[in-house]
């Protein structure tokens, strides 16, 4: 199995709000389709999908139920110090959840946490070891 | 902000067992690290982590506990409905857990899904509209 991945699809209560949130929030832009019910990201190499959780659910042939954390974060590396500040307080103005301040961290780097409207985590961080290049990937991209 | 995902971790109760998961099933490579506790897989452009859930909820600063369904799922995209049928096929011979036989689904696609040792789902798919590129990329990649 190749070393690679395609989508990460969050299930969601509420379709339009999330993606109000990712482009008005994030600024994203999303991918226009003609499939109404779905909302996709084109990230660096892969994309994020925002799908009804029940229907998520029902695709896979499990329960729809969930409490609690859900085990996953996604980050979202910066080149500075000062660039994750400048995020956080941008984000700050648009009334993003902060779920924690960005602080130096064991690891040798700068990060903290947001979350968007139903709780999926996203951490902003610098990582010296992880400096995405100009295209926006991790060093190391084969 | 920039439209990019760095990492996507998922935390774990079994670090050892889920390293080996996916390095002996899925036949991956982690990263080589002089850091203890954590797993990195480097993929197309971003980077899977392995960590453990309850330090990573402490990192987040929320309770650690969590039962059902997970609200994510992970998506690697094949070129061909046999490639899919391949994959299937190669992973059950290695005792993987199929949650879903590939079969057609009403997108247009051929998809099925399998778990890994701690109930996070893989959907292994083809899509005619988000066949990987050479390097691996969705189409479209800025």
């Amino acid at each position: 199995m190749e070393q690679r991945i395609s989508f990460i699809t969050l299930g969601v209560d509420d379709l339009q709000a999330m993606k109000e949130w990712y482009t008005e929030k994030l600024g994203w832009t999303p991918e226009k389709t003609d499939s109404e019910g779905i909302v996709f990201f084109h990230l660096n190499g892969c994309i994020l999908g925002l799908y009804p959780a029940t229907e998520l659910a029902a695709d896979i042939g499990v329960p729809a139920a969930g409490t609690g954390f859900r085990r996953v974060t996604l980050a979202h590396n910066l080149r500075s110090e000062a660039e994750v500040d400048a995020l956080f307080g941008e984000l700050e103005t648009r009334n993003v959840q902060i779920v924690k301040r960005p602080e130096k961290v064991f690891w040798g780097g700068y990060s903290g946490y947001i979350a968007d409207p139903e709780g999926n985590y996203w951490e902003l961080a610098y990582n010296p070891f992880a400096l995405p290049d100009a295209a926006g990937n991790m060093p190391g991209h084969k």
